[in-house]
């Protein structure tokens, strides 16, 4: 069955969350927001493409940074309402410079830091 | 620094998602939603506990079904609205008996699914 983007479940904002793992590794990098366009725009151009709701626009992973990620894969949960796209991550995916956004423990009662900045 | 589940940010309702990545094989088997009084108790008991937004209430996910999830460890993102939960899951993750929810690949414009229910 060929795949409309319309027909995925969005909240009242019209967004769906998008998880992107890198492919291979399967590390989870980031968690992030698409639009249905922003959904067509990732599977036509295979460049990952969130919705920014911050600045309410487009954003095209790494069109600055050039911390780009390429789509591998792109699959739909059961319930059409969230989304994970396998990935090949260009350097790192979280605006800290790490390579994962999950960079924080918690699971002892404390804080801790898994992981440094790229250099 | 002790870590307080009321630091996080919620949405309007009150709820944070978190995604359930398998311990050691990086699959990623789900993702659901948690207050901060479910996030308060998965730390405390180990147990993955979700909100349910359809029943609204504490989701001990397999609880009825017997397919836990053992916290193994949890992190939080860098802009702390978003969990990834590190777990031991028991048999399917999804209601679908399936392992993940995300079974199914839209990748070349066609839905395409990439595994059977359990047996």
């Amino acid at each position: 069955m060929s795949f409309d983007p319309s027909t995925l479940t969005y909240d009242s904002n019209g967004l769906i969350p998008c998880i992107a793992q890198q492919d291979g590794t399967g590390e989870v990098l980031m968690m992030a927001w698409m639009n249905a366009d922003a959904v067509a725009q990732t599977l036509a151009t295979k460049r990952v493409t969130y919705w920014s709701r911050s600045r309410q626009a487009f954003w095209i992973k790494g069109e600055t940074s050039g911390n780009t990620q390429e789509l591998v894969d792109l699959r739909v949960d059961c319930d059409s309402d969230c989304l994970l796209a396998i990935v090949h991550q260009t350097g790192a995916a979280c605006h800290t410079n790490r390579r994962s956004c999950f960079y924080t423990s918690v699971i002892d009662g404390e804080e801790v830091e898994l992981m440094a900045p790229m250099t």
